[in-house]
C-alpha cells in the first residue's frame, strides 16, 4: 500500500488526538477566563474550592483541570490540583511573568476565523481576510496585540536592546518600525541614557506605546510618528532602526521595498535589526518558528516566516551588507541584523 | 511567586503553542478535504506536483505540508514530503486502513461548536446543545458518526468479539445497543455461525448498520429493533449485550438504569460488556481515555469517561457480579463486562 516512510510506528491515536487538537486551545482560554490559574496558586486545589473561586460547576472544573493535567498545564496529586513549573511562572495572573493575556490576541477572531477556511485558503494562496489581511491600515487588532502580546515580547527585549547597540557610545537616534507596545524601543533607551526613540505604528497603537514609554521613566525621549511604514516619512540619520515581529506580514518584493526606504533614513554604518520567527532552512524546525507560517498563511496576503537565507537575500537587494543572525535565547525569536552600506 | 511544583522547565513556548493547537486541527482537515495524502503517496511529492493534484496554491501547499511535517504527519527530504508511518498506513486513501472520514465526525458542528463555548460549559457544568446534547432523540449526527467512525472502531471489533464469546457454543443470541455502524455486531456474527444479533439505534442509523451487515454476509442472522435504548422492549433471554461507546453520554443513574433493563433481557449467566475509553482511577491518565471526558463535557448533560470503579459499581447496583476490564490491545479502549447473577 502507500509506501510508508522509515520511522515511528503507526499510531491512529495520534490522528484522532490532532483532529481534537482544537479542545487544547479552549481549554487554555476557558480556564484563563475562568481565573483558574489563581484559584490554582492560591489553593487548596481541590475541586469544590477552585469551582467556587471560579463561579463554575464541580463537574466542570474538575473534566477542565484533569484535561489541563493531560495536556501537561496542571499536576495532580490525589484529588488536588497544583501548579507546574509552566503554568505557576506565566499563567497565574499573581506572577509578573504571567503571559495569559496572549489569549486574547491569539484568539481574536481576526486570528481564529480564517482558520477555519483553511482548506480555501490553501487553494487559493492568502488568507480569507479582506485585502492585506491583518496588516490593512489602521486593523484594531494591532490595539489588543499592544495590549496582550507585551508579555510573551518582555523577555526578549534585554537581549535585542544589547545586539543593536553594542559598541555605540554618545547621542543614538533610534526608529522603532510598527512599535505596537512599543517595549524594544524604550528597552533601547533604557539601556542608553542618550537614545531618542521615534515610534511609527497606527496612532491608536502609538497610545499604548506611550503609555508604555511614560510608565518607563523614557517619555521625554519617545516620540510618536503616526501612521503606515511603508507612507510615512521617517527622517534620517538615524543609528539604529528596530523592525520587530513586521516582514512576515509582507511578501519579498514589499520587504525589499521597506528595507531600502529603512536604508535610506539610517546613517551610513548604521543598523537594521529585525526580530523574526526565522526557522532553519529546511522550513520545519525548529517548531515555533517553522509553525508561524501558518499563522501568516492564514491571516496575511503573501507573508512567511522567512529563512535567515531568504531575509539575508532582502537586505543584500536593498543595499545592506554584513547581515548577521542572533538567535535570542530568552525567546524562539532571532535578530537578523544588517549594516548600511 | 506562585508555588512551583516541582516537574520540568517552565516554559512559556507550551503556551503559546496550546493557545495555537486550533491549526492542528484545522490542518489536518484540511490536508483531509484537500487529498493532500493521496497525492502524498502517489509522489513524487513535490511542491509543484502537490499543489496541482489538490487543485491547490503552491504558497498554501507549501505551508500546509511545513506544517504538518512540524506535527509529524509527514515528512521532508529536501524539497519533496512523505508520508510517515502513521500517514501513510491510517490518511491515504489508498490504504484499507484509513481512518480520515473520522475528521467528518469529529469536525461536525454538533461536536465542535459548544467547544467554542468552554467557559460557559464549565461555570453551567453541561453543554450548551439542546437537552441532551449529542444524545437527544434522533440526532442526525449519529447517522454520521455510523458512516465516518467505523474505520477507527474496526481494529477493535475483532478483540471485543473474541471477549464476549470466550467459552459460548450452540446458538447465541446478542443485542447490540446503539449499534451505530454495526461493526461491533456484526464481527460477532462473523466470529460465531449461530449468533443472530438484534441491533438497536435510530433508524436511520440502522439503515447503514444493516448495508454492512449485508456487506459483511450476515444480514440473514442481522435483525434491526429501531428506536431508544431506554425505551424500546429489548424481549429476553440474550447471551450477550453489548454497550459500544455508549455509557458515557449518561449520568450515573441513567447507566444503573439502563443496565438494570439490560439484565432483565439477558438469560442468567449471561453477559453485558461495555466498550469505553476508562481512565485510571487518577482520571489523567492514560491520555486518550483521560481526555474524553472532554468531549463529554461539551456535548452532553451529564456523560463522562468513567473510572473502571465506577463502571463496576453501575453494574453491581444494576445486579451483575464478577465484574472484569479488558483492555483492548488494539485502542485505547476497555472493554467491561459484567455477568447477570
Amino acid at each position: 500500500m502507500a509506501t510508508a516512510h522509515p520511522g515511528n510506528e503507526p499510531n491512529p491515536g495520534m490522528i484522532f488526538e490532532t483532529l481534537l487538537a482544537f479542545q487544547r486551545t479552549a481549554a487554555l482560554r476557558a480556564a484563563i477566563e475562568l481565573d483558574v490559574f489563581r484559584a490554582i496558586g492560591e489553593g487548596p486545589g481541590d475541586v469544590a474550592s477552585l469551582a467556587k473561586h471560579c463561579s463554575a460547576s464541580e463537574r466542570g472544573i474538575r473534566i477542565l483541570c484533569d484535561y489541563l493535567t493531560v495536556i501537561g498545564l496542571l499536576t495532580k496529586e490525589g484529588e488536588r490540583y497544583h501548579h507546574t513549573a509552566t503554568s505557576g511562572l506565566f499563567l497565574d495572573p499573581r506572577s509578573p511573568a504571567c503571559v495569559a493575556s496572549i489569549s486574547r490576541f491569539l484568539g481574536n477572531p481576526a486570528m481564529t476565523e480564517p482558520v477555519q477556511h483553511l482548506a480555501d485558503i490553501v487553494r487559493t494562496g492568502h488568507t480569507t481576510l479582506h485585502g492585506q489581511g491583518s496588516v490593512e491600515p489602521e486593523n484594531p487588532v494591532w490595539v489588543d496585540f499592544a495590549h496582550s502580546m507585551a508579555p510573551m515580547m518582555a523577555p526578549m527585549t534585554a537581549p535585542l536592546g544589547q545586539i543593536v547597540l553594542e559598541g555605540l557610545a554618545g547621542p543614538v537616534r533610534v526608529l522603532d518600525i510598527a512599535a505596537g507596545h512599543g517595549l524594544f524601543g524604550i528597552e533601547v533607551a533604557k539601556q542608553h541614557p542618550q537614545a531618542h526613540i521615534v515610534a511609527v505604528d497606527w496612532a491608536p497603537v502609538l497610545e499604548v506605546a506611550k503609555a508604555n514609554a511614560h510608565k518607563a521613566g523614557v517619555g521625554a525621549r519617545y516620540h510618536a510618528l503616526p501612521g503606515s511604514a511603508f507612507d510615512v516619512d521617517f527622517g534620517e540619520a538615524y543609528d539604529i532602526v528596530l523592525l520587530t515581529n513586521f516582514l512576515h506580514h509582507f511578501d519579498h518584493a514589499a520587504c525589499v521595498g521597506l528595507l531600502r526606504k529603512v536604508h535610506a533614513a539610517l546613517k551610513p554604518g548604521g543598523r537594521a535589526a529585525a526580530l523574526e520567527f526565522v526557522p532553519n532552512e529546511d522550513r520545519v524546525s525548529p517548531p515555533m518558528p517553522a509553525m508561524f507560517s501558518m499563522s501568516m498563511l492564514t491571516t496575511t496576503a503573501s507573508g512567511d516566516a522567512y529563512t535567515f537565507r531568504e531575509l539575508e537575500a532582502m537586505y543584500r537587494e536593498a543595499g545592506f551588507g554584513r547581515i548577521t543572525a542572533h538567535p535570542v535565547r530568552t525567546g524562539p525569536h532571532t535578530v537578523v541584523m544588517g549594516i548600511a552600506g
